[in-house]
Order: structure tokens, then sequence, then C-alpha cells
């Protein structure tokens, strides 16, 4: 059906494709079907009892506030939790420094629409998350992409990059999605002297953080770059916006997510924010404040935690036994995802459609990357958090059975039978 | 503080300023303050003990859905709920015609993002919702705007600047934001027409059309549209995206709003809709879904209507004890604001000032108006939904010392002392 309407869309739109997972998605919803392809938490994680206690807490007592418009920076106590969560993290914020976001794709749209003029670049990992692509592509960005390997970003091929004068870097530093790879220590004070040096400032995408099963915690880039302050070395502060949300260690149906930056850029994009949904629900602020309050958040996350190491670990297991040493994978710390990369030469659509034959979904690792989805075409993006450990066993076997079917496929036949 | 950061903003922040209904609502919040600024609906009808009673039984029935992430375009029983809702006010919805929005304002976002260029001009009401300029203004909107009198939009004005080709006309046809004034029967038969001969398409803002205190339901324009196709007379439909909101019926603190259109059209939105924020709250959705069903929201709504007419009739009735001949406002049918005109010749930020010291708040006009603030200067947004009808009576006697304070000034003053 042409309306009025369709020829008017905007110059944006083209920015606009179906999302592949989105497609995706609904495929890995079919009955009987074992998913490794959302981003999803575990629901048995959801801490019902205390979501109910903090439900009618709120309701009996602040009713009158709860329901009602808010303000377009969020919460107060809120806000003031979470920067006295932070703390605990080295990240030194105030109040007046956290901007309560929909989600932390919500902080991504509105960095795009603060920061991204058409044909602007974006410094961004090779693969990195999908959702921030989409994002900055609303607003006409272009993509310098940088390759990770098993430390993460590689620093080293930064800088060339950097002096084509990208608007800012766009970084996963732990348990990134899709890889699962952390930044490494070193690397990260490298990037951030590099950001100072080029004056290219940094986005830190740490939805992840919290959930690490082994290893030391490492510092956020947004602590290195104040660290640099307190030596008072020379470098200037501040080129760190640090996003976080609550979607994987309380729920994600909650859509709240916060941004950390200086006041300056904070009271921009409240302004902005203002413009996009005057505030994020008050109702959920106020539960999720409830919820996470005397705590409760970092005991919560200690169980998540928990839950996840065991599925990963058995996701690792599944994998050593069911795949050829030809096939390898990403060994994550934390998170939500592994990455596993097949030999070269074989079709991912077709080993895609074999998997969903066998009740088995996954994502295809080109929707990864910014440039060149072809860059992708090895790899699958493997989601341990949703699935129970009986599960993932299940369905890493029949991922095996459907991937090894193309690799005996591709196997060249030159000997002659018997031989 | 300057950081790499702050050199780096996108063109799109030109559209930013400081809101001054932000920094006005502040003052609106010291103690002592009578507010007619904010546009709040009352405290007193947020139905608590149904909202505690669908928590319970979202989180003790459906907890691992409720939580979890969800569908871009909507929680499908509450998409369903609305489209039945609104066949009442012959508004022919299916649920794909529906998108769930993070309130009307990302209604207005996203519709900004798919339709304006920078530069692209918007028909607007004059005055119109504050909060669509801010929205459109991020892309670059400019506007051609039309008056408004007492029945609404002046249709015999729109002709001319329908030739000069605006992207789309912007109207508020019931109980609009800021004057209170509603589009007549006629003129909505007009505009729709006029739509149809220029291929200019609207977007029909209504938050407030269920809440009607006196007087016939007109028939929304999406509807007068549809009916030119039933007529099968050559016009075509798909014209009118229409929007709504469960603000102002249920709470605005749930931030949750709808767009109706196209199927093609809500396609595209939840596209831009995902890159925004994923979703809108899974958990807002389902508890609204079961506070609103089996007949709920219409029961409720009626007690809403009962008494915001009676805040009304109040203040009408303040006004006309209180304020001179000279004075003028509007008779609002419904919703939540009145429109006051002063005599010419006053200074409104005096004015203001003179209303915060006795302690009452108000939004004067100029933040209304699309291109010329000083069309505003004479005009008073009064609401009256928020305050209790005791403190509407006492807070328009203050209004009123403050306001013939200037008047009184301004009176020149010829006569000798003694004459």
């Amino acid at each position: 059906m042409s309306t009025a309407w369709t020829a008017r869309y905007a110059l944006r739109t083209k920015g606009i494709t179906s999302s592949q997972i989105r497609e995706l998605l609904k495929v890995a919803q079919r009955p009987g079907m074992i998913s490794f392809a959302g981003g999803l938490p575990a629901p048995e994680v959801f801490p019902i009892e205390r979501f109910e206690e903090a439900c009618h807490k709120v309701l009996s007592q602040q009713a009158a506030l709860a329901l009602q418009y808010g303000a377009t920076e969020g919460y107060e106590p809120l806000r003031e939790l979470i920067a006295n969560n932070m703390a605990r993290y080295g990240i030194k914020a105030q109040v007046e420094n956290v901007l309560i976001t929909s989600g932390s794709q919500q902080a991504l749209d509105l960095i795009g629409k603060l920061f991204i003029n058409a044909g602007d670049r974006v410094l961004v990992e090779a693969p990195t998350y999908l959702g921030a692509l989409q994002a900055f592509n609303v607003y006409g960005a272009e993509y310098v992409s940088v390759p990770v390997d098993d430390d993460g970003l590689l620093t080293n091929l930064v800088e060339k990059p950097l002096r084509s004068g990208p608007k800012f870097m766009y970084v996963l530093p732990n348990f990134q999605n899709p890889a699962g790879t952390t930044l490494s220590e070193g690397r990260r004070h490298e990037l951030v002297l590099l950001a100072d040096k080029y004056g290219i400032p940094i986005v830190e995408d740490d939805p992840y953080g919290q959930l690490r099963y082994e290893g030391e915690h490492l510092s956020p880039l947004v602590v290195l770059d104040r660290e640099n302050l307190r030596q008072d070395n020379g470098y200037s502060i501040g080129n760190v916006i640090y996003l976080s949300t609550f979607s994987k260690t309380l729920a994600p149906g909650l859509r709240l997510g916060w941004i950390v930056a200086p006041p300056e850029i904070i009271s921009k994009l409240a302004q902005l924010k203002q413009g996009a949904d005057l505030h994020t629900s008050t109702f959920t602020q106020f539960v999720a404040y409830e919820v996470a309050r005397d705590g409760f958040l970092d005991k919560h996350v200690k169980l998540i935690r928990q839950i996840y190491r065991e599925r990963r670990d058995v996701m690792l297991q599944a994998l050593r036994e069911n795949f050829p040493p030809t096939v390898t994978w990403t060994h994550p710390h934390g998170g939500l995802f592994l990455w596993v990369t097949l030999p070269e030469g074989l079709d991912m659509q077709a080993i895609f459609q074999s998997a969903v034959e066998h009740n088995v979904a996954f994502v295809p690792g080109n929707s990864f990357y910014a440039n060149d989805p072809h860059e992708g075409s090895r790899h699958m993006r493997l989601n341990f958090s949703n699935a129970a450990p009986e599960q993932i066993r299940e369905g890493i076997g029949r991922l095996a059975t459907a991937v090894k079917s193309h690799m005996a496929a591709s196997i060249p036949v030159e000997l002659p039978l018997g031989v």
C-alpha cells in the first residue's frame, strides 16, 4: 500500500535494513529449538520474590511518585546507588555523572545523536556489538574497524586509523559481544594514552563487566583515564564515556541502563533524552532501586556468576567433546558469549540452515562486522547464559552434527573408493 | 571542563537549547508552590490497588517473560487490547497497525527520525506541543505554523502553506496542549481532504481524546481518512498516523504510548525503535495489560473524567471571580489545560516572576510557538488536572493578585493626585 507517507522517508532510513538477527531470533523461538542465538539472561536467575517485595513496597509507600512523571536524568536514589556501586570497581562517579537510560541501547542512540554527523567515522572492533552499529547507522556513521584477538582490540593497529580522525572509538573491553574476548591490562593503558595523544575519545560499553567467572578484575578505561589526571602528568581526562546496564544483573525487561560522563555531557544527553522519551519509566526505576538496595545486587551477582560459569564450562566441555581440532573457540572469562571459528571454505548460511533443521540456532558471525560481513563467514556466536546445562550439552551435540555434515562434504574427494 | 568530547558535538545539537520549561518546572517544585505549570495527572487517580494486583499476578505467573527481553513491536496482548479499545472510537486497527512506544514522546522522536531531513518543513499549530518541537528540532525540522482559534486549527489558512510542500502536518485535534481547544467536526473533514489533495500526510497526536468533559466525541482524523476509502471516492488512505498514550489514563510513570499506522510504516518505525531502545519495558507492558484488561480501563477513565471535570470547573469559576473582563481564557471540553490571554502591553516575564513570588507557577505562552516566541507573550498555560480543587481556588487567587499588580502598573497615570 502506498500512502502519502511512504514516499517521504528521510535519508536517514538508508541506514535501516531489516536486521538479520531479528529474523533469526524468530526462527530460534520455534518449539523444540535449542537456541544459542539470543543474548538472553537465564530466566531462572530473575529474583522474582525480591521484585514482588519491591513492587509492593513502592506501590504501598511511594505510588504517587513512582507512577508520575519524573526527572529526565533519572530517579536520584537510583543514580546514587549506581554511583556507589561503581565505586567498588574504581569508577568515581557522583550523581551528576550518571544519566539513567532506557537500556544501554538508548545510551548508544543518544551518543549517536549527540556526536555523529552523516559521514563521521567511528572506530569499532571487528567483530563488534551489532546494536551499536544499528544505533549509529541511523545518524550516517561510517566505520574504521580494527580486529580483536584473545587479548581484545589490537591496539598496535589503532594508531593509523586514529590519524584519520574518527569521531570516537567504540570499545567493549570485558567479555566482548560477540567474541567473548577481554582487553588486556596493557592494552587498556595503551588505548587510553592513544585516545589522549590523538584527542579521539572513547565510548566504553560494559554490560557484562560484573559477570567475571575467572581471573582478576581489570580497570575500566574510564578509571585509567582518571588515574592519568591524578598523576598530574599533563593528560586530559573525561575522554571516556562509560555505559552499563541492569539487563544482565537484574532483568532486561526493566530496560534500565546508564551513562557515566562529565556533567556537561550528561546535561546535553539529558536534553536529547527529554526529546526522545521524556524520561525512563519512574516505576521500573523505583522498583529496581528497591530490588538492588541494601547489598542485594552484589549478592545476586554472585549467584549469577556461579550459574553462568557452570553453563560456560558445560559449553566449553561439550565443544571439546564434539568438535574436531580444526574447529576453535574463544575461552571467555565472563559474559554471555563465545565465538567459534570453523575451517575455511565452509558455507555458513548452509550450516545455519542445517543447524535449524537439527533444532539448534546460533548467530552467524557476519552480522557483527561494520565494514565487511565476509570477515564473519567462518564464525558463529554462541550464547551460553540462557539454556540450562542439559540443553547446552544436547544443543552442542546437534550443532556438531550439523557442522560436521558440511565439513565432510567439503573434504576434497580425490582418492578412489577402496583406498 | 573541556575534554576530547566537548569539541565534537554533532550539528544536530544546534537544535538543543536548555528548555525553559525544564527550568520552570524546577521552580514549580519549591515547597509551598501551587503549580499550574506541569502537565501532570492527579496522583489521586492512579489505580494503585489495581497496580498491586497486576504486579502480583505478572510476577507470580509470568515473570520469566515479563522480566525478559521482548519483541520490539510490543507485548502482543497489550497491542490487541489497544486495538480493541480504539475500536469504540471508530479506529479500526489490527495488532500489526500498533507499535508500543516508550511514551508518546518516543513516537514523536521515531517519526522525526523516519521522516525529517534537515531543512524539511513541518506544518504545526500555533501554539503547539513543545515536546513535539523538541523531538523534531533534533532532526533539523523547520516549521510553517498556522494559528488556532476556539475551533482549533484555522483550516482556511492551511492551503497556502500546504502548497509550499511541508513533509507532514502535526495536529492535536482534541483539547490541544497548550490551548485546550478542539478541532471542529467540519474542519476535521476539511483537513483530511486537504491532506489528500496536496499529498501531505498528518500526524494526529491524541493524548487526551478520552478525557472529554462535555459535548460529543468527534471522529479522529485517522477515522475520517479511512471513511474516505469506504466511500470509494478516489481518495487515498493511510495519510494519518495516530498517536496516543496511557500516560493520562493509567499513569505517566509507565512510559507507555503507541502509534497506529499502516503495517509498512510500523515496520520501519519498529526497526528504528530497535536501534533506539530495543523495546519498551516488558514489565510495564505486562503490568499495564493486567491493569487495563476486562473493562477496567473504561471504568477508570470515567472516574478520571469526573475528577478532572470538577477541577476544570473550579478553575473556570475561580478565573471568573478573580480576573477582570480584559483577561480571557479558553473553555476546554476536555484534557488538562486552559489558555489565558492577557491584555496587550504587559511584561509576561515580570508577571511570571511576581507569580513565583506569590507561590504560584504557570508556563508563559512563548514556549509553545515554533517560529515566533513573541506570539505567546500575552498567554499563560494553566494545568487544572494536578492540583486539588481547594488548591486551584487558592492558586488562581494568588495568580490574579500577581497579574493585577502588573495591570495596575501599566495603566497610564495621567490624572494628578487628589482628582
